[in-house]
């Protein structure tokens, strides 16, 4: 790489070219993050205009906006061209409006109206990931005819690799693959062998609905239809890919308390990582101090039995691992569609279950090291320990219930994660601990 | 769902089985599912060959078991003729050792040997996930030869939509696709068409591997070759989709201290559930009584200044979820492939600034609440808000820091989350705020 860049510092585009041009599209945007922004220009530009446009989709925002901004009207419409439509929606969706404006501006008629009308379409639905270069074929066409109309407008679409049939009013009637058309006799009608069974979205419909049928039905490509079931376009495969990490990402972020955002990490500053964070960060905080009210109103027992206090991080932190444990195990199962709402009692039942298991288990561990290793007494041992098994019981009861409740509601699920299960815990485990030590000190 | 079920109680099994087969092989298996267990093997049989396949690739291993357990040889011999390699081993490798024999018994001897081959790729590697049914071809095929052999073997293999071509050593040459084929013309020559610029994975590759070369190049297949280069089968992406949101699952559980499984949480008993959480639980337990230890050492100042010990869950669960919030955002950015190891030092410089903004806010906003709304007096309000601060800023370095080191020392980054880190961080938050009120009020 290092060598690429020597000769475009001495000018030797031309073998600089074919040097870039071993690489694969991917990773010579990946190359380009590494040059100067300045060079960038000369390289993009010495590159054909194919692997231009694909190189130029794999770009980070930045690049693509200074690109744009550098480039002439007459080569941005050369890229234009050669992109396919749902790669031009990905990119414009970044810019600043003055850019799509200047993007719009250099589109021919066809292409500017389809954008206006792809970029009208919400966030995260079908339509605004979905692509329109698809074969459309007819089903009185024999496999021949179907196959020389293939060959013959192939080169622009997506892929050919499934066809769809469509009455006059563009209504999907079949689907069709390329390996049934190769596989099946020349005069055979398409009405004969295409699939009827069809899987497809609505342009409306959201993005996670839509990888839920990829993932269901195995899809490589899923055809997208308007209210008036007309095809409009096709979903690939390797959007869905995307679009699963991204969500993935979401509701890791959503658990850990973060405010979601597709920007990388290292490409975001400070400030906005922190404002990101603040939010969960004050509101919890704010919500702990109620954990510290419940602790100004035992005041008096601590006072008295100050070693009771050296417990209250191990139960805490006990029952809050324990809450986000099951917390966790509902929100993943909810979001890959193995468990439902209707499903809370079976939930509880089986959290009940494994809440006493666990908590004989930790109590029992924690009454003999209390016991026989720190020499605690009796009573308190068996104080802490008591508590220790319905705060265990207790937690997972309510990180089983809460994901579920807020799916319930409409809630995204992800955020009765962790740090909120445990900040609820905390108070109530507290409630639990003074009660129970309060009974059996008779302070 | 419910008609069918009552036709099959009817005997009604041709009308059943027209019903049935209006749904596809993946709802069938779902449905099979929800009837009782006894009446799944009538269904099953009066299925057609292929769709029966297909369906008992989407089966649960319960009711394969019971299924493989139930059927004669022969018919198992009859399904395994219908599915791909990947699906038999898939269905195999969760099965018990005698199903297997069984299974193998029935396999004519080329399978039994090719079953046996993959069942000893190491879990996770490309080899055992891959399938050999590909198309292969000679460059110095024409376009029309090559269609010829591809119409003659297509139909047993799991994809035409990519062919790969090989020399007679069975060594990788080239790829070339089906839409390539259809759009040249038919006697230009393989080698003239075909790509060269191969992304490929060898048999003993970790799938991680895998799917990040998916994801990267946006991939439908990708070949598979053992150490002499030689092609022995390929991956496909419906197969990639399944890796990545077990993957997936897995980091989520690990970050909330559970040991990974790929069982559905409602098909696991209580027993199983709790072992899989009781080895942190009781790590993280035995952990936060040295927590305990450190409030022990400072009793004296906590029973000349009680309202000191209200404070302390407000502290600790700040210092966690801060230092959760950043591990969150370095454990994703890792698994993506976004963040580095050799990004430490930027991330610790991030992560300073980011924990001083944040710090500040949340003093900020503490101080007035306590100072106005508390009436806290000021010395108390300072040591908690001075504490606050700093217990926030080392909490984001240590949550960013900890994940790239683990994955330094090859260990998986996403242990070191929320319950690891908020067991850490509680200590040296006590610590820090106990040495500093120490300090503020001369006690």
């Amino acid at each position: 790489m290092r060598e690429i860049l020597a000769l475009i510092m001495n000018n030797q585009l031309g073998k600089a070219r074919s040097k870039i041009l071993e690489q694969k599209p991917v990773d010579i945007a990946h190359f380009l993050e590494e040059v100067p922004l300045e060079k960038t220009l000369i390289i993009f530009r010495i590159l054909p205009k194919d692997v231009a446009a694909e190189v130029f989709t794999y770009m980070s925002s930045e690049q693509q906006k200074y690109i744009v901004g550098n480039i002439t009207d007459k080569e941005i419409r050369s890229i234009l061209d050669e992109l396919f439509l749902d790669d031009t929606v990905d990119f414009l969706e970044e810019m600043p409006a003055n850019f799509v404006k200047k993007v719009l501006r250099s589109a021919d008629e066809n292409t500017r109206k389809l954008l206006n009308q792809f970029l009208n379409y919400p966030e995260n639905s079908a339509g605004s990931v979905m692509t329109i270069e698809y074969v459309d074929l007819e089903k009185e066409m024999t496999v021949k005819q179907a196959l020389v109309h293939i060959k013959k407008t192939g080169v622009d679409k997506e892929t050919i690799n499934i066809c769809y049939v469509i009455d006059e009013n563009r209504k999907l009637e079949g689907i069709v693959s390329i390996r049934k058309l190769i596989l099946s006799d020349d005069d055979v009608k398409l009405k004969e062998i295409m699939e009827t069974k069809i899987i497809y979205a609505q342009t409306l419909e959201d993005q996670e609905e839509v990888t839920d049928k990829f993932r269901k039905y195995d899809l490589l490509y899923l055809p997208v239809v308007d209210k008036e079931n007309r095809l409009v376009g096709i979903i690939t495969v390797d959007d869905i890919l995307d679009i699963i990490e991204e969500e993935n990402t979401e509701d890791f972020q959503r658990m850990a308390g973060i405010s979601p955002t597709e920007k990388e990490y290292l490409k975001t500053s400070p400030f906005i990582l922190a404002k990101n964070r603040l939010i969960w960060l004050l509101l919890l905080m704010i919500s702990a101090t109620f954990t510290g009210s419940i602790i100004k109103r035992f005041e008096d027992l601590l006072q008295a039995v100050v070693i009771l206090t050296t417990f209250i991080p191990m139960l805490m932190n006990t029952g809050g691992n324990a809450g986000s444990q099951s917390a966790t195990m509902i929100i993943r199962g909810l979001a890959l569609g193995e468990i439902r709402p209707r499903d809370l009692f079976k939930i509880l039942g089986k959290e009940l279950r494994v809440g006493m298991i666990a908590g004989i288990a930790l109590a029992g561990v924690n009454m003999l090291r209390l016991y026989f290793l720190s020499k605690v007494s009796l009573v308190i041992a068996a104080a802490v320990c008591l508590s220790l098994f319905f705060i265990v019981v207790l937690a997972n009861m309510v990180g089983g219930a809460l994901p579920i409740i807020a799916k319930r509601f409409h809630v995204d699920p992800a955020i009765m994660a962790s740090p909120l299960i445990s900040t609820m815990v905390d108070a109530v485990s507290l409630m639990i601990y003074f009660t129970i030590a309060t009974r059996l000190l008779h302070v």
